[in-house]
């Protein structure tokens, strides 16, 4: 059997000595490496960005789209959108585990997983279409797919929909962060703290620092406010706009009684929150930016510019644990629960 | 006395409600505020892009150059220029110090300094200009500046020259990251290492991972593994290119042994290199971006793609004490200083 390189590159056709996700093709023959785990696929989530494309580019036709997706699979033998650079994730069950991998992981030949590495570096052979679900962007396929020694998933639970648990999986590694972050007594904000993200970081937020710190959740608006109320948790709203730093600041202030932040934590979805995210935290704080639309360069000028002690974070999509931390929340709230299954469902 | 906000906001004229550096114009009346410094300005340091935009607008005329100059700082009330939106720093001494203040700084009146902040949103009245030193982006003026409570700045040391400083303070951020980070026995690379901020940060690093750790400096060719050599410091020299991460990760693991990094900083001028930064480093370990090219999408998604579970941090300009400890290097190290005189002088 042959030995497989940790990140996969073994399978890189062209150009080699990149990474599988920037090579524009990959090997997709299905003979199993060492170190390589092999799935039997049921479902494809395409990213959004990427289903949308595709979708406009042939008319929203399921035939076409499928052709679409047949012909890119077989020209990258992975789901990378070639205009997006997008994937989505996959659902399906374990079919082989390499040798090498023994005692290395918690997977077992039958188990149903989600993959939680981008379709854009994923060995693929769709054998079959079965569906295409326009209003969720998934593709119903028969056909197997490869994950590296390397690739991130989860076990997909059988207490909740499959839908649910990948509503919150696509944003696990925000609540995990925030587990290994906060410590009893501290003051934490969330801004975006009505979105998917920023509710689950709320909870988390909530059970580490509580009972003696203050959690707060800064929305744009009233209806945002009464859906972080519905929760039931000791949480302070702060309404602002994320992007006017200054009315963030003080407003913030007066609900902390002017003491500064330990961390906050950018859940928003639009660009230049920066110092809103940097202002409000202390000399020596963190300051943790899960949005995508963090610019790091305003970061890192912003920062010097208001002369800010801040250990800013990357957010990693991946930490330890993550998938199991942010299902736990969906298990331990209730409500949390419900206004999820009712908004992403 | 009229009071005002830590950082300057109370300066601001137009639009309202954002701080002083995306403002259009700040008041550059110097009546002191009682948490201002007031500083008597000697050079404005233009920021290099600044500089060049300028000079290439006007056609590399002294004359032209001052009157572009002092029309811009007429309509802003700050050296900001418009298309780079860049500044500069200034060097000064110390005229006045607000009330307020007092007990906060260890400033006093008559001290030289070098400010810290961007001229982008530093207070600033040219009453002449005195010289326009083309070679060096240097504008020779007398005139009068504001620092707010929160502007960074270092004093100017009397045993180096004031080039010399600027230099190696320019980029003090990276060092001084390092003394806090690095601990004695940890594995750390510094990629760019022969840049400036790179050797700073070798030589910050081998002081506090020694003797029972491990110091590497990644660079591009044997010339500038060279110039590490003649630091005569225990350092490992990887020669390869940032950009392509499996030959880096795979020339490092060579001079490890085998073993993963507790640390990477990234002090590359490029592009492209934030999984060459990723890669080497072993779950729960730290990787420092200092470097301006950084993408954050690029070192979030790529983190996730590799599932590696490392802390991602985005290089603050300022951390404490770091004009102390970037000068301090220059001091202790002999052969480095000597390289630095030979090249950024
Ligand atoms: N780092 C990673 O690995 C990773 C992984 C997944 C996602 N993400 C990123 O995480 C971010 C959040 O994702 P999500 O799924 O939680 O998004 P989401 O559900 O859309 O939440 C975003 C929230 O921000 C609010 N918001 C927008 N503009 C605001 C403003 N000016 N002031 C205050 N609040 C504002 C939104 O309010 P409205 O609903 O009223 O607009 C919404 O509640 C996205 O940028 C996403 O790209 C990162
Ligand atoms: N975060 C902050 O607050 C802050 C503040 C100041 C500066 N910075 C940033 O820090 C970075 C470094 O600044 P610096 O003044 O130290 O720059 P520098 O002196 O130009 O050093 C950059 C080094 O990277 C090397 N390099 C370039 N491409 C490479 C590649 N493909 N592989 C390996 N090495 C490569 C360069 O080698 P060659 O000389 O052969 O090209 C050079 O030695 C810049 O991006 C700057 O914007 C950040």
């Amino acid at each position: 059997m042959k030995k497989g390189c940790k990140f996969g590159t073994h399978r890189v056709i062209e150009p080699l000595g990149v990474l599988p996700q920037p090579a524009r093709k990959i090997d997709n023959d299905m003979e199993l490496y060492d170190n390589e785990i092999l799935i039997d696929v049921q479902s494809l989530n395409v990213d959004s960005a990427s289903f949308t494309q595709i979708a406009n580019e042939v008319g929203h036709d399921a035939e076409k789209i499928k052709a679409r997706i047949a012909e890119i699979v077989e020209e990258k033998g992975k789901q990378q959108n070639p205009v997006t650079g997008s994937g989505g994730m996959l659902i399906g069950t374990i079919e082989k585990i390499g040798p090498a991998l023994e005692g290395k992981t918690d997977l077992k030949v039958g188990d149903k997983i989600a993959t939680l590495v981008s379709l854009s570096l994923t060995p693929l052979r769709i054998d079959e279409f079965i569906d295409v679900k326009m209003d969720i962007d998934r593709v119903d396929i028969k056909g197997k797919a490869i994950l590296f020694e390397s690739g991130i998933y989860a076990k997909l639970p059988t207490d909740m929909s499959e839908t649910l648990a990948l509503a919150a999986l696509d944003v696990a590694g925000a609540p995990a962060q925030i587990a290994k972050l906060a410590r009893p007594g501290q003051k934490i904000m969330i801004l975006g703290g009505a979105g998917k993200s920023g509710m689950l970081c709320l909870y988390e937020a909530v059970k580490r620092v509580g009972p003696t710190g203050q959690v707060i959740g800064l929305v744009r608006n009233q209806e945002e406010a009464d859906r972080i109320h519905s929760l039931n948790l000791p949480i302070d709203v702060v309404i602002s706009d994320a992007t006017k730093p200054i009315e963030v600041l003080n407003k913030t202030l007066e609900v902390t009684n002017g003491k500064e932040l330990d961390i906050t934590v950018n859940c928003v979805n639009v660009e230049n929150t920066e110092m809103s995210t940097i202002l409000p935290v202390k000399d020596e704080g963190t300051v943790y930016f899960f949005s995508m639309a963090t610019s790091f360069t305003k970061a890192a000028l912003g920062a010097e510019g208001v002369g800010k002690d801040v250990t800013m974070i990357i957010g990693n999509g991946y930490t330890k644990g993550h998938a199991e931390i942010t299902l736990s929340v969906l298990r331990e709230c209730k409500e949390l629960r419900e206004i999820f299954e009712k908004t992403y469902i």
